[in-house]
């Protein structure tokens, strides 16, 4: 099941694509023509929280929904899928040897422990939504197309071995960089964290659908130049092993988002770097999920 | 006026200290006795939110209050101001140059940019409460005593002249540490985010019982021996310049809050390094504010 957030004059409401993934059916609304009740969680984060009962509240309302109560995507807005969290999103860094050694160019710059920064929630938009060049601030805003994890079941210590049981599903992250101010300010917080920059979506597709978050293609093109082409079997740190990393003496949450790091393939990789222009389109596509598009604006 | 976060069998609720500090006015309830209503915020950063309003409400409980309705702070529990913020907590490192060397040792360790790393949401506790010992992921807990800014209003783009008067008002914090984490990790996120390792408190006194929060004397005691006595005139980055850097693209919003960096004197600046161990009572105290105390568990 691919799970999204989405917008109409009624409101926001959690709905799920169908097999085209050109439609949605709105769980809520659903639910109340096909039983007359109002049981549908009133975000996704607060589905994911209750566990079990709400995968089987969605596979009741989606095993009655006859077509017609599904609407098309384009007549809806599409946000973030979890438009708000509740705590800055988890990112590791350096995760792919390549990348590290593009962005550091010495061996030195391979990570042996896992390296971890956040960005503010304030950065969280929706796929197809226009992300700011912020001109005033960077003069190097940069792509880093990401798998991420969103956590479904509360845990600390949690052990590489029951690591996948904590996992609600995947979803793709643009973790937008401003990389004069990732370096200027040693610790990357601020030049990861300018408003709206961290595009995520489209969907968050359910983690029995992956049978393997650790063997899933990934491909960033920018105005449809391949930049990113890559596999999550390349990762330094697997998915298993960054829950494991990140909970020991940290309680992960339902609703945490965790993203697992970008391959080589940045604009700051390039010489000449190739940073990104107003009217630029990133897209990132990856296996099983889908393709989160954004546009940079002025 | 000092804003507290408390706990009775009744809930949680917004209080007022008054000026012994042994006594607390429940909003909610003097308001319910008094005037028959209920228009309390429900949570200290929902008042934060509305901005005047909410000072003004407090001003006309607070005035039409008899002593009879104020409790003893000992028969409440202290939780901290903001007990769950919806964001990290915005931290800044090495703000004091003292504190640079001794973590570093040469020049090229005080910073020429601000630098910022986040604590998780989980880490917050309220004054009083035991900080776990964490042995099972750290041999190296520290505490870093620091002045914490709450943000009253929203803004991005803040000029430094601008900047006290986004300000809601001012805590203290203990930045507790995981040393050998911080620096494994590289990145300080991890070292910085075990769970509650970030108490907060007593209270949050409001902006303008602060005459210039760039003069207040901050005194950190272990065991009622002082470690770090400082002031924070001798901030590398001041309160007005931490707002205008943080805000450079990034919106700040009501209740976030941002701890602003320790003075010289934590535990892995001595040699040999003290860091904390099981008992160890930490008190921190900033003029005008109060004493922020904390046990050290298991």
């Amino acid at each position: 099941m691919k799970f999204v957030t989405a917008k109409d004059v009624n409101g926001i409401f959690v709905g799920l694509l169908d097999e085209t993934e050109e439609n949605v059916l709105p769980l809520s609304l659903a639910e109340q023509k096909l039983f007359g009740t109002n049981n549908c969680p009133e975000s996704l984060v607060s589905g994911i929280s209750s566990g079990a009962r709400f995968i089987d509240y969605v596979q009741t309302v989606l095993n009655a929904a006859p077509e017609d109560l599904y609407i098309p995507l384009h007549s809806v807005e599409l946000l973030a899928p979890i438009p708000r969290p509740s705590k800055n999103i988890f990112c590791v860094g350096k995760n792919y040897v390549d990348h590290a050694l593009e962005l550091g160019g010495s061996k030195d710059d391979i990570p042996e422990d896992i390296l971890v920064f956040t960005k503010a929630p304030t950065t969280v938009t929706g796929h197809g939504k226009m992300v700011p060049l912020h001109s005033e601030v960077t003069d190097s805003l940069d792509y880093e197309g990401e798998l991420a994890i969103v956590i479904g079941k509360q845990g600390k210590g949690i052990k590489k071995e029951e690591a996948l049981d904590h996992i609600f599903g995947y979803t793709i992250i643009n973790d937008i960089t401003a990389r004069d101010l990732q370096f200027k300010h040693k610790q990357y917080f601020i030049g990861k964290s300018l408003d709206e920059s961290c595009p995520i979506g489209p969907c968050i597709v359910q983690a029995s659908a992956v049978a393997n978050p650790n063997q899933l293609d990934i491909v960033t093109k920018v105005n449809g130049e391949v930049r990113q082409s890559s596999n999550t079997e390349h990762f330094i740190f697997s998915v298993e092993t960054i829950i494991s990393e990140l909970s020991k003496g940290m309680t992960l949450e339902p609703g945490d988002i965790i993203s697992t790091g970008t391959p080589a393939g940045v604009g700051s990789g390039y010489k000449p770097p190739r940073f990104l222009q107003a009217g630029d389109k990133v897209e990132i596509t990856i296996e099983g999920i889908g393709t989160l598009e954004n546009t940079i604006g002025e």
